[in-house]
């Protein structure tokens, strides 16, 4: 396979996975490793205002994943059983002594941190609903430190599949009986604007 | 190389690239499958509110190119003279309809396709500063559309390297007199926050 296939492959695959095998650990070389990857990501004046707090902790774990809210569109699912829950988390949060921006660009480094565990078998979910004073509390993350998102890592233990919009437009994920998560992505037409080509 | 060796290779040569070898054009059909690589990143409650315009015109990349502002640390540098301009151009936009989220997660997209780029030999530089209204009116980007970024696309013309912060810590990006762009970026230890390691 080219460069090419190999990342649009890898893109196609780094889907969120919210069931992991929860016995299967993380270890803080593997989550320092991931960080790294954001580290080289592109920023706004390269001001590299994020910071990362990790967990490879089952207690520590057990604290952060009670702070969490877990998939929106799913009304009956509570969150992951005990034994599906993220082997491990990384905390992505802004320095406000460094830039203080509302509408920045951790995107770009937490995108790197997600193909990065897709490389290495691993699934995750990004988590911007959680309890804030108390993941700053568990995690130790001082006062100028504002956390942004929880990325939740593990093995995954779940087939996540990614589909054309139904007729109606719905673009919530749901989950069918055999446990398939399946998520409606627009197609390309749909998101594709004006078009200029070199004319001649 | 693996995997994640291939990855890792491919974030860290994704670098900003602001002079172009403006002959080479880039065809709509490399800029819509780098929309396509866009199209799968994750975003907030897969909402999908991003929607793209592309140029790959001469002309419109001109009217294009006179609505950008260029790095903001080289003082004495307008931008890329005639002949390393970009070859083509694409504009996230948030299409409000959709989502008017403040803080929103247009980086994981742009990301992709950064990386997309870079695996196909091309350079970019995502650009924050530009002249709303003018891109606006260039593009025929209708009223609930708004655009975020313009993303400038063309093969290098420039050699980008990653470098450690100096003794004095700034991260200011700087051009040698070889006409070579240093990027300082800081080190993982100075990124990481408190670790929790699993026990016994």
């Amino acid at each position: 396979m080219t460069n090419q296939q190999l990342l649009s492959d890898l893109i196609l695959r780094t889907r969120s996975i919210r069931r992991f095998r929860e016995q299967e650990g993380i270890s803080l070389a593997i989550l320092r490793s991931l960080v790294d990857l954001a580290r080289l990501a592109p920023c706004a004046g390269n001001k590299q205002p994020f910071k990362y707090a990790l967990s490879a902790s089952r207690h520590t774990n057990a604290l952060i994943f009670s702070s969490l809210r877990w998939a929106a569109y799913l009304q009956d699912w509570p969150g992951p059983a005990e034994g599906e829950r993220p082997a491990a988390y990384i905390v992505i949060c802004r320095d406000i002594s460094i830039s203080n921006a509302l509408n920045s660009d951790q995107g770009f480094a937490v995108q790197n941190i997600l193909l990065g565990a897709t490389a290495r078998g691993l699934g995750a979910c990004v988590i911007a609903s959680f309890v804030r004073d108390n993941i700053q509390k568990i995690m130790r993350i001082h006062e100028g430190l504002d956390p942004i998102w929880v990325i939740a890592l593990g093995v995954p233990q779940e087939k996540v599949v990614v589909e054309p919009l139904g007729p109606e437009g719905d673009i919530r994920y749901w989950r069918d009986v055999a446990g398939v998560h399946h998520v409606p992505k627009r197609s390309l037409d749909d998101i594709l604007l004006t078009q200029f080509e070199e004319e001649g």
